[in-house]
């Protein structure tokens, strides 16, 4: 890793608990120089709330920083809510200024000037009170920085899970398992853990869509007409994929022990063991864009901000997940 | 526990690992007595593939056991095979055999003969192929015992999941969610935590079907339409119910450690997890039968039949878990 990396980090939905996370992680100081974009008032305010003494250091485009800020101290590209805010209260109002924030730091990651950027919480609900359409952190990047599709990964220490489809109902997921689709998400998982993690040869275990991965036909003929041939085709590129295999035994030491990546057919077939192995310590990493995004994999907790009752594990491996990423591109 | 106790287990298909996991479970003394039901010659030979110095002592009709038999020692009711067996080659010509074990077992349970059964895996295709339709243990025992219903439901130390539906194909789950399984399968589960695990009233949380419980109709709506009412329905019958929970969070301590069980609506929303926190120690049981059955949690491992490289961890938890319900029952 060298020292240049500056990354950016949005503090998201700023009546949650987005702006205290970043000011609990400034009394550390980081290995890389970070920036956090939003109101410097908002986190004057909530540092206060929290009775935390947090020196919050002017920077932005032409005032970049160079070096890490030290303990105790947090770099911070000012941006202007459009009104007040109060803890746990969300406010429409501040919806445009969300988007600002993301905006500067995705931006800011294609024109060069960031490695990365980590997102702590959003609520999609009040942007699009606001009259935005928002469904998420994933496709508004994917918007800004023109990419067709991506790919949802969790992440947690020895565990990676990638997921084919992601929030449909559970109803339309097994017409949604298609082989343009399978190819399109299996060759960006693979080639992202070549390049933004450094894994020369990744090895990627697929899950079946149905129990006991179709049991021959029996459970469902998906694997049979679908999964089995894309995975050929696949393996004919060079990608190295295990399965179709049953998800139920999948996560044993058996099968993760000799993988690099899970891909989960879809979100409740992939998510509750990533989540029970990594509680408090997941990372969701945006696959497929031209930049390098991690975000936490919690939400904005409403009922929690400005309570000082809050863990910052998932922010932290968020922060180092991304590091690591940016080195792995060096 | 009194020891009167006596119970049944089967090895299941005889060219699987089966009848090693009896012999190696042999070789400690049980707190229970336990009679295999088994071909005799079977289990003298495979002790000798083994090589394990087990001494099958002869019991049956008028003939039980009244104590546990010592270390190194195991009760046989010997049953004929109906063709020599070969580890690891499966052979339909002992597909009434393995079907006589069962019968002997179950009815002996219903006949009061035995406080329960505990099953090693049986083969459900060599079943097939001799031309005997069978879908599983579970459904065999409902037949004999006449049961209309029954509930899979599997635990490890400190977590049970059962399951709304079991083995369908994953298009089919959304249809089969309807409110009158789900209250014929809640109820079972409801009851037979009460009743067969001593729970004065189990505290269950209850999984959405769709991804984030469905996030208020936005990704499905059959938590609004089917499930939450429903579960109100139980509720005032008297069921400690929560939820519908997203599946992903929901297997996280601050939910689980208030909880007796999870139901899950189907197979790969709740059994990933189970079997990842449970690796070589978790144990399927069959609710809403008028006996107690448990079961090992993997296959036949035909490959490793006789080869002793396996691991009896999960059939010692079944017959563990076994014992408790018999004693909870008194």
């Amino acid at each position: 890793m060298t020292a240049r990396h500056l990354f950016a980090l949005t503090p998201g939905e700023p009546a949650g608990i987005g702006p205290d996370l970043c000011l609990l992680l400034a009394r550390q100081a980081q290995p890389h120089a970070l920036i956090a974009i939003a109101s410097r008032e908002l986190l004057a305010e909530r540092a206060h709330c929290l009775n935390l003494d947090i020196q919050l250091l002017e920077a932005g485009p032409g005032n970049w920083p160079s070096a890490p800020a030290p303990a105790g101290s947090l770099f911070v590209w000012d941006t202007a809510l459009t009104a007040p805010v109060v803890p746990g209260q969300l406010n429409p109002a501040n919806a445009a200024y969300v988007l600002a924030t993301l905006t500067r730091a995705g931006q800011g990651c294609v024109d060069g000037h960031f490695a990365g950027m980590i997102t702590a919480p959003v609520h999609k609900g009040v942007i699009n009170q606001a009259g935005i359409p928002f469904s998420g952190h994933t496709e508004f990047l994917a918007e800004l920085t023109h990419t067709e599709q991506v790919v949802m990964m969790l992440a947690t220490h020895g565990l990676r899970v990638a997921l084919v489809t992601t929030h449909l109902p559970l109803k339309d997921v097994a017409a949604a398992i298609t082989a343009e689709r399978l190819i399109r998400v299996t060759r960006i998982l693979d080639h992202d853990l070549r390049t933004k993690f450094a894994i020369a040869r990744p090895r990627i275990l697929v899950c079946g869509l149905n129990p006991h991965a179709g049991e021959g036909g029996h459970l469902g003929r998906e694997e049979i007409e679908v999964i089995e041939p894309t995975l050929d085709r696949l393996r004919g590129e060079g990608i190295d994929l295990i399965g179709p295999l049953p998800a139920d035994t999948l996560f044993t030491p058996k099968h993760l022990d000799h993988c690099d990546a899970v891909l989960a057919m879809y979100h409740d077939q992939g998510l509750p063991v990533l989540k029970f192995k990594g509680f408090g310590a997941a990372v969701n990493i945006t696959l497929g864009l031209p930049i390098i995004r991690t975000s936490v994999d919690h939400g904005t907790a409403l009922d929690l901000a400005g309570s000082g009752r809050i863990d910052s594990g998932s922010l932290q491996v968020a922060l180092e997940t991304a590091y690591q990423m940016a080195a792995s591109q060096d």
